[in-house]
């Protein structure tokens, strides 16, 4: 028998190989950050749960979630419209800086050809990279086409639905308002997919709810070797809502109250099934909405409780969320935090958590909450820049906002653009709903802003646009 | 020595007077009904606690009253301004009965004649019958004229303001609002009293709360013998907005937030009083408010929440209150109700639990709560009927609402009351907000509401105006 001793040099490649191999598979096993649950809602609004003063939404799921964990007063996502405001929770970045967003086309439609960039680092991405096992259930709306989908984007699995639930409108719909007030699955050609398979079409929407809680469960029920991110994108409460046959009458809200409080047994699951397997005191969950509700939509959109209007305005209801993040043991119950807080901080908070490697190529939006959630400090972020496209239309610096530019959202005035003759000043503490400009009283506090602004733009490159093709 | 027996008559008289003297003594001394104390707010918003959502007054004493007893979502004052509400929360009754309402001066002012007449029992009158010690502290605003004060209307003890902190400007006091903006004392000429004499004037406004709040406390510990009825109606939030040194800068809502805070830990010395004397279990508290926010005086006045419009109005911000009922013990905790229920239901579920007799010569508009109390019924009040003035403006029919007529208040529009061209209907419980009229979808509604109509008025009978002189 022949000795198949190897060439001493390929000996040497094949050790380095093996230590290569021991030092990732170390790395991969020794990972200890805390598993992480992103609940992400659609359109929902501030006002929407009893835990935010709603009086005929009941959400007791969501508001145990808030008994036993923080509530955010104060957390905003990025855009007042859902794929910029994805692109931005998913990387930690202004849209603006992927070029996600779009002066023209708000948002993707299924005859786009664009999607979230290979060259962006996504939450996803950068826990893979430390170890997680991740998976993405819900709508994705980053982009369909098969190398923008969320298994390119640092998704092990993916089941949902890529854009939103509206899209598609098939011609034999009814026209006008019809299909949104009184809905079926059959008007609207959205396809279901697990990874990049389409498995279903048109997605049987009423049932959408549930199964993505399914997976969920499965999802985290299966994740025993690895630290994990779940990210679960619900597709409601965007019209047309949609709900299961047992969460029909459910609410005294009406369709719009069913779909919540499915939502609400949903999160009520998910909590359990961290608990019951064990995983509770290790998993932290988020639970927050792309925007804000789509008033609009009439009986069949949201509220934004005291905030004034709603989706696709920077206004404080197109951006302010009801948001509750949950951790046993590490973040104290029953508390409230006025800390500023955006979905981009998620990126920064998880990747110290995770003890993962930030992308340290580019700017990031991105502040660390890690200290809010212990309770140790009021939080770092001072300033929010509320953009609409690639329109800056207000800042907000510590508890003031001051608005540039106006513009109405679906029907609402100002139709066009506006800037404002002065910029608007508004003092979001003593008047978060936004009545009362105060810009004549405060010189000072314009200046400043303005400042800030031009920091701001110091290190601001702008992407040209994906989303017009 | 000379026997002085009397005459058998008058033995008998004397026997006689004896037993009737031991029956009222009995009846004292077994008076077994539990304590009442009613928290009355002056012009505080359905969304101005922490416990009802707002993002920048906190709340914490109030919201552990609501997580030890029941939060109600549907409760509401009997009319959206000042006098008329007090008149119906102390008789039960609507207050166009007792003619405390004007189509012209909607209250009292300090150079009114009128006051709530001897001939309407109020709830102190009924509870002191019963048995019980009654004391009134703050607010009054139904009579400042000696006969109509609240020692002659079944109140012990009186400890308070005779009318609105606001009324009685002197004529050194700056024009416009800056009296009410940067407000002292000493603009206003309001009288503090005890009993019947006034023992100040101008009433140090901001340690009005203090004062009282030290009040209660007293009347509570003093009260061994008897069960009781407080009273407790606060001054505030009612502009001018004053508060302690205290709670100078205590909150982030400026210093509206601040009156709030003060109000809030107010209710946490009550409460704690009644623990710590352990009457905690035999007490039944009732938070609310007299109307809605009075929106005009800008930073200076409340938020509805969700609810349209404020003080003033038959909106639903001007009339639905933030409450909150505490009972340890029999009121289970952690609770909210959708139950409808009016501050004129204190009369009737007061006299239930206290075995008390109601006024049975009159009609009154009283549900009993106390099932709702016990969380053993959704409760019987199925209607409610908007008056401003001596003008049924709108009426509530379970879910439904049906504006009949409209009218602004202070600035907003219509200024004048306007006849609806066919009246308006809202599901209140789909649309809290009243964003959407949809008369015409539901007219066998309508015809509902109308029967209703018809049957209130069967034995409505309107007394004369008493605010008018």
């Amino acid at each position: 028998m022949k000795c198949l001793r190897p060439h001493p040099w390929i000996q040497l490649r094949q050790i380095t190989l093996c230590f290569v191999g021991w030092c990732l598979a170390s790395a991969i096993c020794t990972a200890q950050g805390p598993n992480f649950v992103v609940i992400f809602c659609d359109d929902l609004g501030y006002g929407d749960l009893s835990c935010f003063g709603h009086p005929s939404i009941e959400t007791p799921e969501l508001d145990r979630m808030a008994q036993e964990g923080l509530r955010w007063l104060q957390f905003y996502s990025a855009a007042p419209v859902c794929t910029p405001s994805r692109a931005a929770l998913m990387t930690g970045r202004l849209p603006l800086r992927s070029g996600m967003c779009s002066n023209k086309r708000r948002v993707l439609f299924p005859n786009s050809k664009g999607g979230l960039p290979a060259s962006e680092v996504t939450l996803a991405e950068m826990l893979r990279d430390a170890g997680y096992r991740t998976g993405c259930v819900g709508k994705w709306h980053l982009g369909h086409l098969p190398e923008y989908l969320p298994t390119h984007h640092g998704f092990d699995s993916y089941f949902g639905i890529p854009y939103s639930n509206d899209m598609d409108r098939l011609a034999e719909a009814p026209r006008g308002m019809t299909s949104i007030f009184e809905p079926k699955s059959a008007y609207f050609n959205v396809p279901l997919m697990r990874d990049a398979q389409v498995v279903e079409r048109p997605a049987d929407q009423p049932s959408l709810t549930q199964r993505y809680t399914q997976e969920a469960i499965e999802f985290i029920k299966s994740s025993d070797e690895k630290p994990f991110f779940l990210y679960l994108a619900h597709s409601m409460p965007h019209v047309p809502l949609f709900r299961s046959e047992d969460f029909v009458g459910h609410s005294r809200r009406g369709l719009y109250g069913d779909v919540i409080e499915e939502i609400d047994w949903s999160v009520g699951q998910i909590l359990e099934t961290l608990r019951s397997t064990g995983k509770a005191q290790n998993t932290l969950v988020v639970f927050t909405s792309d925007n804000g509700p789509w008033l609009s939509q009439r009986h069949h959109g949201g509220s934004a409780g005291l905030l004034r209007e709603g989706k696709g305005t920077t206004w404080e209801g197109g951006m302010r969320e009801p948001t509750l993040m949950w951790w046993p043991g590490t973040i104290a119950g029953s508390q409230a935090t006025s800390a500023l807080g955006s979905t981009m901080d998620l990126m920064r908070t998880f990747a110290g958590l995770a003890e993962a490697e930030l992308p340290d190529d580019r700017p990031l939006d991105s502040y660390d909450l890690e200290p809010v959630l212990r309770g140790e400090s009021h939080g770092t972020r001072d300033r929010l820049f509320y953009y609409r496209a690639y329109e800056l239309m207000a800042v907000r610096l510590g508890p003031w906002k001051l608005h540039y530019q106006e513009q109405g959202s679906y029907g609402t005035e100002p139709r066009k653009l506006t800037k404002c003759e002065t910029p608007k000043l508004y003092h979001l503490e003593h008047d978060p709903s936004e009545r009362y400009n105060i810009a004549k009283q405060h010189p000072d506090v314009i200046e400043r802003i303005q400042l800030a602004v031009e920091a701001h733009r110091s290190d601001l490159v702008a992407a040209e646009t994906l989303l017009d093709h």
